[in-house]
């Protein structure tokens, strides 16, 4: 299944993707696509639906980020070997991870919005995990049966504010419009193995990232398993699983940073497409 | 005002401690001390309420978390000059920030679980921020009229998980229960100057900690301030801002940590006390 939140932002509603490509509204039977209705039974309870005697969504509404009211934004840095490489940093021994604020993330093709001051806004196209049920102390095997769903996360990225802030990475993350999420929640069983997925990511129509989640360092198996031996995962929560290669600051002969009017276009294998324009905040 | 939320975890009702310090009922006015509710004008339609006329909370009921569905918890580090010695780490330029997990968040005399693993809990008393309406590219002189109120906050931390596991620090500050946050929000009016607090710590009835809010290298205006340069803080937001000397990581000839069955007392002037029972995880 994929599913959709549509509408304004906050008042966002739930909606499904058919195997035509058609909107169709889920609101008679859920209030939102997030907590319970994550969970094994409460999918269930939606592909017992017939799509077709859903109501079709009419017009072109914003699609919204695709889970609604998420309680942990986590994110996982240098968990691609190549990437690693084009930073400079070495191999990590376990999941390096950092938090996104809650607050910055927005709809799969909202605008993307440079703060003040910023000159070093880069591109991150990456894998999000959302969680269906909670995790607590979970084995790598069992791991993904807590997962509900896929989609694309853009963990947009300011490297001055990252870096040089005396921060802890999360500065540079948790910008206002930094976490484009969605467009669809596709469902673990649609997607099969979260391993074999392939992903791209243009600027104003270049090829800027190429890469496909076999290179990962830590699985996300191992990720979950990982992060639940520290804290409970919730249902809505995501965790956003690293960047493959070719992000601007790791571009020759000298890094390369978004500006005003770049057009971003993000794509995982089954998961869909993201497309964000860059403005300046005023 | 002092405010609070009682009652069991996760169906809080929110209370007044009145003058002569008993918990009356505010159900039949606010659903939550939470968003809209702390704003200036959500919390002067509580001012404008006759204590005398709330009904008396009846028994002993536990104290939940003094701000419910906290968005973002924000942690400064390193921000007490004295306390950054004790660490050997250098004064930092700006203030470090990074996230406590809002899955940790419990109420103030809620037992502090150790993880399975665990062998370096130790404890930080420090001064929570609730910010009450939303703080964007603020300055240092307007930074304060966004806040709702001060609460106490232990930053319970896990060393090694903080230092060792490739993290940032966020691994060792996010585990499930690490948040003890209140027991009242006590509205900025009532507090006066947020930088002249006294604040201690005592485990099993021994001083661990004795600061005041004038040793802060970075102030809570000068937080807010910066915080809001990088990202919209919300209604609800919460912002712990560092802890003065006497952690256990610092204590001498060698660190002392945390054990099962140890009592955390914590005060701050004005804003009451929490007291915490360490439990093993199973």
């Amino acid at each position: 299944m994929k599913l959709v939140r549509y509408g304004d932002t906050g008042t966002e509603k739930p909606g499904l993707m058919d195997a035509d490509g058609t909107l169709r509204d889920l609101s008679a039977h859920v209030a939102d696509i997030a907590g319970d209705t994550l969970s094994d039974a409460g999918l269930d309870a939606l592909r017992a639906l017939d799509p077709a005697s859903l109501p079709v969504v009419q017009g072109n509404p914003r699609i919204g980020p695709c889970v609604g009211n998420i309680g942990k934004f986590l994110c996982i840095g240098l968990n691609y070997s190549d990437h690693a490489a084009e930073t400079g940093l070495a191999i990590p021994k376990h999941p390096i991870l950092f938090f996104k604020a809650n607050s910055a993330v927005v709809g799969p093709n909202d605008p993307v919005v440079k703060p003040r001051g910023s000159t070093q806004t880069d591109w991150e196209v990456e894998l999000g995990v959302v969680i269906g049920t909670a995790a607590k102390y979970v084995s790598e095997e069992d791991a993904l049966d807590h997962v509900a769903g896929y989609c694309i996360v853009n963990d947009v990225s300011e490297r001055h504010f990252q870096t040089q802030l005396t921060g802890q990475w999360t500065k540079g993350k948790s910008c206002d419009t930094f976490g484009p999420t969605g467009p669809w929640l596709v469902t673990r069983d649609e997607v099969g193995d979260p391993q074999s997925l392939n992903m791209a990511l243009d600027v104003n129509g270049k090829r800027m990232q190429t890469g496909k989640t076999n290179t990962m360092i830590f699985t996300v198996a191992q990720i979950i398993s990982h992060l639940s031996q520290l804290m409970t995962l919730h249902p809505g929560d995501v965790i956003s699983t690293g960047t493959p290669p070719g992000v601007g600051m790791g571009k020759k002969p000298h890094p390369v940073y978004l500006n005003t009017g770049d057009k971003m276009e993000l794509w995982i294998d089954g998961l869909g497409q993201q497309t964000q324009i860059v403005f300046e905040d005023e």
